[in-house]
């Protein structure tokens, strides 16, 4: 049996004990606002998810440490858009450091309860004393109001904020769930970074929470791709404070509290998508018939990820040649003909070959800005869903600078 | 010591005993040249190298088996472009079956010692008789001044023929090494396919002839990227008809082979990078100091498949933090402090920061047509050399169809 949830208005604030803000500190040149955040009124439990590229920025660094030392307690989120504070050295990991120092001092908490987060471009030197001086201002502004110019605060080029948040019963005890997301993009000609933060006023053990976590990221965060690139600087955070009582979240419950936490990241993730630098067609990729999952999860990004079906996507072209030689070099096995690709369920290849479907019919599906491709290898039971975009000449142009 | 070799006109003509020709068949609905023929007056020894994908043309699934019946002979090449004859199933092969028996009959050799490429779109049925009528017309045609013809003939939306043949002395007898590529492109929107057909009059072992192609592919062919896609049909042959006469190379002779045939293959496949769709940069990525050549390799093709990598080459902008972070979620081991990152020897990154050099001297040498990226990871002694361009909107415009 599913546990009903509600869609409610919010974001991170609409659970009890929090409170957010978002300012502009002049990070960004634009003048646009730059630095969120987030406090929890009592500490709460903390979950994270980290880039796993190998070059992390120096907040990501931060963090790994943050969370380990404080036994997975966090009090505060603070984030900055406009600077990625990666490939700093030393200098980075002072910067990082001082932010959450300068939290810590006001909020009266360890320095390792505060998280904090960057994303803007790469190798460029973090103006820490604009920081230090907007964390204050900041910190008397925070409110159950400032969730939406924390969601505008950490936007780079995300033409729109990202939030959610749902209401639930779990336990006789009403339950919140609610988070911000930024997406793909830049101020200035830069990498995508993906950051997200989540805030629940459920009880639960650091353990739980981080398998929760971990289990919504994997089919949400981690099921969708831009450009194909890794940031080094993606973060996702969850915090529990536990204001809405009762016992740590367990069975029944703590199913239900899976199943919300689930629809709130896949929600941000895709608006993600939606948002995507240049983005005119959101397409959702689902492979089915894989030896197992992990090779559907190869085959999918392998479409997904592939310039050329990408670009035709673009111009609603379906060209499913493209998808039929992007499983063949990906690492799924591949049997060709067992074949079947669909377009928003009009079959365009079965066995390997060209269905009688006319391409009228299937570029009625192509044409639109949501549609899904589906792809049955007919070999094992394997199966994942991606959910993708198209590549645009104004991507390119977003991206190519100077 | 190294063997001197003589850049000179022609191509897959220039060794002795070989013949061609190209025609427009009408597989191309605009009229242009699409079917090609070289034939060796002789048996000829033959090596190739195909595909990795898994989903193979027809023609390559052909090629693979007449080159393995025939014990590595072939007297002919027959290519089309317009069609790639790939995912058709049965009438796939039959069709590329087709093509090998109308060559066949007429020179009077067996069938497997003909071999069949195309190249165009992927699942659209090959006009098989309009290409039978056209192999009649090319034997009559084919001589020794129809290679650029048969170099227009395989191109598909390249702009321009690849075409090289160079002449050396081995052991008192003159040699011959010539050849004809094709590199991205499509008449209909389409993925990239790469040909290239090869001919030499030396004598040659077939053992020696498959293991000089293979080494020579290796640093040429499989070391450029346009866009990252593998295609269905991608092929290499290299036919030898020991014209020169002599004994079959070895030792020396043989090192001086190899390093001529490495030239003529590493120059085609810089003149396909250079003609790819919408290209307006040449990039040579060289990265060094990694575990081992195969990490190096890793390291080298994310960088190159790094779509905001190659967005920022676009604009000529030196955004080295995006190659910082493709390396890092490469397979490659990175260690941070240690990487190394210069334009055109302009070091832009040392011990993982920025250097004090000006924006504006990295961007002098980002501005240019064709430019350098050396990246030094300081762990070890791989190293590899991809040959790469940008990606343009003209790219997304030339691909997305419709």
């Amino acid at each position: 049996m599913k546990t009903p949830f509600t869609i409610i208005k919010g974001s991170v604030t609409a659970a009890r004990g929090f409170r957010a803000a978002g300012m502009a500190a002049g990070i960004k040149p634009s003048g646009r606002k730059d630095l969120a955040l987030i406090v929890s009124d009592a500490p709460a439990t903390v979950a994270a998810t980290f880039t796993t590229n190998q070059v992390k920025a120096a907040p990501v660094q931060l963090d790994m440490e943050h969370v380990a030392t404080s036994g997975g307690t966090a009090r505060a989120i603070v984030a900055n858009s406009g600077n990625a504070n990666a490939c700093q050295g030393k200098a980075g990991r002072i910067h990082a450091r001082a932010m959450a120092v300068a939290v810590a001092r006001r909020i009266k908490c360890p320095e390792e309860q505060v998280l904090v987060c960057s994303t803007g471009r790469i190798g460029v030197n973090l103006p820490i004393v604009k920081i230090e001086a907007g964390i204050k201002k900041l910190l008397e502004a925070v409110s159950r109001d400032g969730a939406h110019e924390a969601a505008q605060a950490i936007m780079t080029s995300d033409t729109r904020t990202k939030e959610i948040a749902v209401r639930l019963k779990l336990g006789g005890r009403a339950v919140h769930i609610g988070g911000i997301a930024k997406g793909a993009g830049m101020i200035q000609p830069n990498m995508a970074t993906m950051l997200a933060f989540l805030t629940t006023d459920a009880e639960m053990t650091r353990a739980t929470l981080q398998h929760a976590l971990g289990a919504a990221v994997k089919q949400s965060f981690n099921r969708i791709s831009i450009d194909g690139d890794t940031s080094t600087n993606d973060t996702v955070l969850l915090l529990a404070n536990g204001a809405a009582g009762g016992k740590p979240l367990a069975g029944t419950a703590l199913a239900g509290f899976q199943e919300a936490l689930d629809f709130v990241c896949l929600e941000l993730a895709k608006m993600m998508v939606r948002d995507g630098e240049g983005v005119t067609k959101f397409v959702t990729v689902n492979v089915r018939g894989a030896v197992n999952d992990h090779q559907a999860e190869a085959a999918a990004r392998a479409v997904v990820n592939s310039t050329l079906v990408k670009t035709s996507w673009c111009g609603g072209d379906p060209n499913w040649g493209r998808i039929m030689d992007a499983i063949g070099y990906s690492r799924a096995k591949v049997r060709e003909e067992m074949v079947e690709i669909a377009y928003n369920g009009v079959v365009a290849v079965r066995h390997g070959v060209a269905t009688k479907v006319s391409p009228q019919r299937l570029r009625k599906a192509t044409k639109q800005s949501t549609f899904a491709v589906d792809i049955h290898l007919h070999i094992g039971r394997g199966r994942c869903t991606m959910h993708s975009c198209d590549l645009t000449e104004k991507y390119v142009a977003l991206n190519k600078g100077e």
